[in-house]
C-alpha cells in the first residue's frame, strides 16, 4: 500500500483523484500493490465533491505524515507550489508533478534536493500532456546523441492556428472561440506569446544535454501576428503554419533553441497534428526520427501522465531514479544569427510579382497567392544564416513593405 | 563496467557492436558506468572487421563467463535462438531481443524463467524498430485500461503500399523495387501476407492484457491482393491503404484481434506514416489517444532500442522490471463475425453504377471512379458486423462480381 496526497484540487488535480479511483484495479495490478489517496491539500470548500473528506488545509498535515510516500503538486505557478514541493522532498517524499513553470525554473535545484534526500521527482505531465515523452527521451532513447528536438507543444495555440487553417477563422475570432471552450485562458498572454511553449522545450533541453537552459535565454514569438492571408498562402504553397519549440545541437556542442511560428510541409507528420493535440519529434544519432503525439492537455489526459510517475516513483522507491539534469546550460546557447533556415515573406508589391526587383535580393520561390489581396507578394528564401536574413531584410524593406515573415521549417527527413 | 555478449553478427547485431562503440560516452554518461562489448558469438568469419576478435563461436563461452550479465539475442527465429536465450536466462544473465517471432512464440515461457532466475527479459526492439512503444505502454500509460492499440508494423508492406500510392507501382513493381533495396526478403512471404505484422500486434496485445495471445488465433490477411485501381479509388475518396494490426477491446473484456488491409481517412496521423516508418497509435480509457512513430527497421534504429534495453537491463540489475504477461489469453479472443466496422467494395457493374441494386443491399456511400476502369463500382458501406457483411457479400456477390473489398478504419478521432 502506498499512500498519496494531492496538492490543489484544481482541473489536474481532481483529474488524478478521478483516475486513480476509477482505474484502482489496474494501477494495483501493474504496482501489485494498491495507491490509497489520503489527503487533498485545496484552500477552497468542495462542499458536494466525493473526495471532500480528503480535503484539508493545512500543509503541515501531509509533510508531517510518515504514511505519505508521495506528494503530487499540481497547484501550478511557482510560488506556493515552489515551497510545498521543497518542503516535501526534503521530508523525503516522493514528488510528482505536472507544472512545467516550476520545472523549467525551478527544477535543478528540486532535483539536487531529491538527489540529496535519496527520492524521486518526476514531471512526465509538465511536457505533452498526456504523450509519453520525458521518460522516453531519458530510457528509451538513452543511447542516442539527442540532435534535435521540435514540436507543438502548446495545444490552445495549437488549436487557434487549426481553427485558422480549416475553418478560415481570423486570430481574434479563433481566439475567442478558444477561450469560450474553455481551451484558452481570459488572459492568453502565456499560451499566445510562446512562454508556455517555451518552458516545455527548455525541460526538454535540460533532459536531453543534462543542462539547465533558463527560459529567459530562449528567443520567444507567439502567433499573435499571424494573419489568415499567411495562413491561406501557406495552404496554397502546401505547407501549414505551427508554433513550434526547437532545440537543435550543432556539431560543436552548441545548441540553438527557439520557440516561433514556422511554416511546415503539410505532408510532415506534425502537419496533422491538429486542434490541442501536441506532437514531438525527436531526432537522435542512431534512432533517427521518433514522433510522439497526443493530447497535450486535459483533465485525464494530463491525470494519466501523473499517474504513471506515480507508479514509477513507488517501483522506484528504493533505488531512485536519476533522471534529470545539473548545473546551468546557459554557455550551450548559440546566437540565432548563426542558425541556418529559410524565411517566408509577404510584402507589399503593387507591380505585383516584381520578381526581378526580389530576385536581386533573394534566391527565392515565389508561393502562389491564391486567396490573397492584390498588390502583394510572397515568396520563401533558400536557406541562410539568421545574420543574412537581417542584412537581407533591410535591403528588402527598403524597396518593398514587409507585411510579414515567418521561419519555414527545413525538412531533412526522407521521403520516397 | 557492465560486459555483454551479442549473438548473431547480422544486420542488427552488427548495428548493437557499432552503435555501442560510436556512442559509449553517452552511454557511459547516462548509466554513470562503461558497457563493454566482450563476445559476439557467429558461426561465420568476419576476416575485416572492426570487430573480429571479439567473435567466438562457442556458445558455453558466454553463459559460462560470470562477467557476461546482459546477453543480447540478435539472431532471429524461435530455434536456436529459442535455445541460447533459454541457456543465458537459466544462467542468471540478463537478456535482450529484437527477435519478434521469438517473442510471439515463446515470450511466455522466457519470462516464466526470467522470473524465476530474478533476471530481466526485455525486447522493446522487437515491435517498431526504432519506436519507444512497449516501454510507454507498460510504464507511461500504465494507469490506462488500454482500450485499443492498432498500427503500421511493418516497415516493408508500408514501403510497398506508399510506392504504390505515390508512384502508381503496381503491388509486383513496389514489391520488386522493395526486393532491389533490400526492404524486402527475397521470400517476401512474412512480411507481404501479414505474419511479421500479427507476431507484433500479438506482442503489443499480450502487454496490454497481460496474457498471452497466440499468432495462430490472430486472423491475419496481407496486401498481395491490394491493386493499383484500389489504391487510386481510395485516394479519390480521401482514403489511403494502410496494412494495420489491430487489437480492441470489448465491454465484457474480450478481444477483437486481426491483422488486414485498411482504408483510412487521409488526415488521420497514421495516414502520413509512409515508406519504411512504423506508426502505432494507443487508445486508452485516461489518457485518450496517443502515438508513437518512426522506423520500423534497419540496422541502427533497432539498435538504438536494443541497446536502450540493455541500459534499462543494468539499472535494474538488482530489481528487476517485471514487464510481461503470464497465462495464455486465447480464450479472450472473440470471433471476428461480432466486430463492426465498414467495409469497401469494388465490383463489376455492366451498368456503372447500379445505386438502386446496390442500396436494396447496402446502406453505403459511393467513391468517385476517377482514373478506374469502366464497368465498375466502388463504394464503402455503413458499419456492420462481421456476420452481417458476409451474408450482404453472399447477396451482392449473386448480382454483382466482388473484385475487391477492404476494411474500412471507422475513426473515433475528434476532430474540429
Amino acid at each position: 500500500m502506498a499512500k498519496i496526497a494531492i496538492l490543489g484540487f484544481g482541473t489536474v488535480g481532481s483529474g488524478v483523484a478521478e483516475a486513480i479511483t476509477k482505474n484502482a484495479e489496474i494501477i494495483q495490478n501493474k504496482l501489485s500493490e494498491k495507491i490509497e489517496l489520503k489527503y487533498i491539500l485545496d484552500i477552497r470548500e468542495f462542499p458536494n465533491n466525493p473526495f471532500s473528506e480528503k480535503i484539508i488545509k493545512d500543509f503541515s498535515i501531509i509533510q508531517n505524515d510518515p504514511e505519505i510516500e508521495v506528494v503530487v503538486e499540481t497547484i501550478g505557478g511557482a510560488k506556493i507550489a515552489y515551497e510545498f514541493t521543497k518542503k516535501a522532498l526534503l521530508s523525503g517524499k516522493h514528488v510528482v508533478t505536472s507544472n512545467k513553470e516550476l520545472v523549467a525554473t525551478h527544477g535543478e535545484e528540486l532535483l539536487r534536493i531529491a538527489r540529496e534526500k535519496n527520492v524521486n521527482y518526476f514531471f512526465e505531465a509538465s511536457v505533452g500532456g498526456t504523450i509519453p515523452i520525458l521518460t522516453p527521451l531519458e530510457s528509451c532513447l538513452g543511447a542516442n546523441k539527442i540532435e534535435e528536438i521540435y514540436g507543438i507543444l502548446n495545444g490552445t495555440t495549437n488549436y487557434i492556428l487549426t481553427r485558422m487553417i480549416k475553418a478560415n477563422l481570423s486570430f481574434e475570432d479563433a481566439l475567442k472561440e478558444a477561450q469560450a471552450l474553455g481551451y484558452a485562458e481570459q488572459d492568453p498572454t502565456a499560451d499566445i506569446e510562446g512562454h508556455d511553449a517555451c518552458r516545455k522545450i527548455c525541460i526538454l533541453a535540460d533532459l536531453a544535454y543534462g543542462k539547465n537552459i533558463s527560459p529567459e535565454k530562449v528567443q520567444t514569438e507567439g502567433i499573435s501576428n499571424i494573419t489568415l492571408d499567411d495562413v491561406t498562402i501557406a495552404e496554397a504553397g502546401r505547407y501549414v503554419i505551427k508554433l513550434l519549440g526547437r532545440v537543435k545541437m550543432r556539431e560543436d556542442g552548441k545548441i540553438f533553441i527557439l520557440v516561433a511560428p514556422h511554416l511546415i510541409k503539410n505532408d510532415h507528420p506534425l502537419a496533422v497534428v491538429n486542434d490541442v493535440f501536441n506532437g514531438i519529434l525527436v531526432r537522435g544519432n542512431i534512432c533517427e526520427e521518433v514522433m510522439f503525439y497526443g493530447k497535450g492537455a486535459g483533465k485525464l489526459p494530463t491525470a494519466s501522465a501523473v499517474i504513471a510517475d506515480v507508479i514509477d516513483a513507488v517501483r522506484h522507491r528504493e533505488k531512485r531514479k536519476d533522471y534529470g539534469w545539473s548545473g546551468s546550460g546557459d554557455d550551450m546557447v548559440a546566437d540565432l544569427s548563426e542558425m541556418v533556415y529559410s524565411m517566408y515573406y509577404r510584402i507589399s508589391d503593387r507591380h505585383s510579382g516584381d520578381c526581378k526587383a526580389i530576385s536581386e535580393i533573394y534566391d527565392h520561390k515565389c508561393l502562389s497567392l491564391e486567396g490573397a489581396p492584390d498588390g502583394e507578394y510572397a515568396f520563401v528564401t533558400k536557406p541562410m544564416s539568421g545574420k543574412e536574413h537581417e542584412e537581407k531584410a533591410a535591403l528588402l524593406q527598403k524597396k518593398f513593405p514587409i507585411l510579414s515573415r515567418i521561419r519555414v521549417l527545413d525538412d531533412q527527413r526522407e521521403s520516397v
